[in-house]
């Protein structure tokens, strides 16, 4: 693995840096094509709403899109980009002076679950609290590797709900599901990660004939949907299911049908962006 | 500053180390006393509790003490201990074989407000949300970070409120009410960090002829409360209030009076166990 520490090669980092003392940063997940991030815009767009609420100065954008080419493989691949507070005394006062820290860790081949396959989505105990930075990706990332840690065997991803018991998003992707015709994603004004993927569909869906919006989503709701699609850098658009459904009846419905060869082909098209 | 990292002189950790990528860990601020920690039973077994729920292998409890007699001051001195669930691959998912990441950075003498001043208390914007490992001390501090940035320039500590408007700490440090001779203090079995001094007093104020229980308090009981305590490892059992509030009327009370006294002398008999 690459790894470049505000643009030097490198693996370590000062153990006062706030990003350890208390997650005092933001990060993105990126898809690297040919050493170029996949939806840069997005993903630097959100970097930064993440570090102006933090009040972290930006890093250059220019740097970032260097090294994450010099840390990038030859091989559709994913790297990761971290921006801390960086270096500071004792208590959670930030210090005077900020000296941002930033991580480009390259160098991970794509590696998916077979792309003809239906994920296996469980349900996690872990909830999902309101976000201190709300659509933001920051650093305190427990509840994420507390859900991490109840997948069963048999899961791809797990949901997580929030307090109320409504769905709010799975361990590591964003979720949809097809309700007559329409796609639906749970609300993100309080609680989760507003995914790139997740933003292009509320964008774009619409020009390829798919109705979406926010709304709120029960357990129960998303389990009698016609079906349930999963986003995130790493997966793209992905149909899942939950492992308690054994059968997709709604699948004979030729209605159905087209309509999830429409989402298909609008995920392909999300996929192939640069 | 004084750091041992797995009990070898250092200041860097890996970047891929669990703690900085995830804030996957846990941590104890200590006060040291001739190289030992105060109430160190109560920290341990905090730092135990947080290290079993997440499923990080507990360090060795005189490897701990060791470490921290050998970073400490001659001098009263505040002390951090970090144990984190050390490097890991990409991604939320642990490794197979764990190798926990122990941090103790020692040194810092104690510096806190004159013991005699009240101190001032601001209500901060930032929420507390729930917590996904209540009562525990994890590196998940972006709350706090939040929080601690919108101290104004006469505050001392900051008041901070779950998303229904509850009470439920400060920045820094646990809250306390006194209310018709009774200590009171907000709940935390969702929320929060349940500091040492807090427990030790919900478990000795008794002994002391003082009621003490947990309840729920809105800002505005704590506005009419007889008079306001934060405690914590650095500040002790202290008395505060509210900016707003500049006069304390009840002072005057003979029966306040002669309770206050009886606080003061059990934060006293708190401050200096070993």
């Amino acid at each position: 693995m690459i790894t470049l520490i505000n643009g030097e090669p490198g693996s370590r980092i000062e153990a006062i840096d706030r990003g350890l003392q208390f997650g005092d940063g933001v990060f993105e997940t990126l898809r690297l094509e040919a050493g170029r991030p996949a939806l840069w815009a997005r993903h630097w767009m959100r970097l930064c709403r993440g570090l102006d609420r933090l009040g972290i100065p930006r890093p250059g954008e220019q740097d970032c899109l260097d090294e994450l080419a010099r840390a990038s493989l030859q091989v559709p691949s994913m790297a990761k980009l971290i921006v801390t507070r960086g270096p500071g005394p004792r208590g959670y006062a930030p210090p005077p002076r900020v000296r941002p820290t930033r991580i480009v860790m390259g160098g991970a081949p794509l590696d998916i679950p077979g792309t003809s396959d239906i994920l296996r989505l469980g349900v996690c105990r872990t909830r999902v609290a309101r976000s201190p930075l709300p659509g933001c990706k920051h650093l305190n990332r427990l509840e994420n590797v507390l859900a991490r840690r109840e997948w069963a065997e048999d899961w791809d991803e797990g949901l997580m709900l929030d307090a109320a018991g409504r769905v709010r998003c799975a361990t590591q992707s964003n979720v949809f599901v097809l309700e007559a015709g329409v796609l639906l994603t749970p609300g993100l004004s309080a609680h989760g990660v507003a995914g790139t993927r997740r933003g292009w569909l509320l964008d774009h869906a619409g020009a390829f004939g798919l109705p979406v919006r926010e709304t709120s989503l029960t357990l129960e709701r998303v389990r009698r949907s016609d079906a349930v699609f999963l986003t995130s850098a790493r997966l793209g658009l992905r149909r899942a299911a939950l492992v308690t459904q054994r059968g997709r009846p709604t699948d004979g419905n030729l209605g159905v049908a087209s309509v999830l060869e429409r989402i298909r082909e609008m995920g392909e098209h999300m996929n192939a962006l640069g």
